[in-house]
């Protein structure tokens, strides 16, 4: 695990959204291909003791965000990266006391297209699908449409 | 405006998903055909001092919620409201001090069929569609499907 990049999301991802605070937002994982982020049920619930679809909505927002941020960063960039679009499918209640969201890896020529068309155009837009699943499978299914522009060469943050 | 409808729904929300209290989410105004919500965007904001996409996807979903709850106390009815799927399209950023989200009206025959349905099968599902707008258009569009089920005679709440 990359505990360098982890470190530099989790604090983006306090300082830049700072409700990622009062949901208990934190940074799990990332291989290189997936990240996983995590938040607590407990502050998220709803009124049956699962998690609150709008949180959920907002992790996989913010694990889809955070995949464009580790696919820059990896490269040694940074940029401003802003979602245009996502749905969702909520298939099961999820009620696990830590709910962990986890990227889908972009495909290869995804990536490279991203990567190709943010060099030539300044502008890129990508795909990332997150799952939040259990041992039966998924429970709730995101799609995003992330644009980046505006990359420079990453700083210290 | 129906004030007892306001409170009760201001209520529930903030028993029933408590990281609203953190958001600021208040219920404005319900008009028999629309509801509106608001959030302040200080807690919401992100790094570009706009609106986080998280939290105006939770602000729609809660929106989205709360017309299909004020739909069924209209009738004198209190249901189990589960939101199934929705997609959300960030058009421009959104940087009012007060957020807005206000559900679009259901039609006529949607509507009916929502209540034959539920009646009928004791379970029934509406798609609601939520705006966040300025003077020059929307800023966000949303569309939530909702599933209604467990409906008894609205208790006091």
């Amino acid at each position: 695990m990359d505990h360098r990049a982890v470190g530099v999301l989790q604090d983006t991802l306090l300082r830049e959204m700072p409700i990622s605070g009062a949901m208990g937002i934190s940074v799990h994982s990332w291989d290189g291909a997936q990240v996983a982020v995590e938040m607590p049920l407990l502050p998220n619930r709803n009124h049956q003791s699962t998690a609150f679809a709008g949180s959920l909505s907002a992790l996989c927002t913010i694990t889809g965000w955070g995949k464009v941020f580790l696919m820059l960063d990896a490269r040694g960039l940074y940029g401003n990266i802003v979602i245009r679009r996502s749905q969702i499918r909520y298939l099961r209640p999820v009620q696990d006391e830590v709910i962990r969201a986890r990227s889908n890896p972009v495909a290869a020529e995804q990536s490279d297209y991203f990567f190709e068309l943010l060099e030539h155009k300044g502008k890129s837009k990508v795909d990332v699908s997150v799952e939040i699943v259990d041992d039966a499978g998924p429970l709730v299914k995101f799609t995003g449409s992330y644009v980046v522009q505006e990359v420079e060469t990453a700083r210290d943050v």
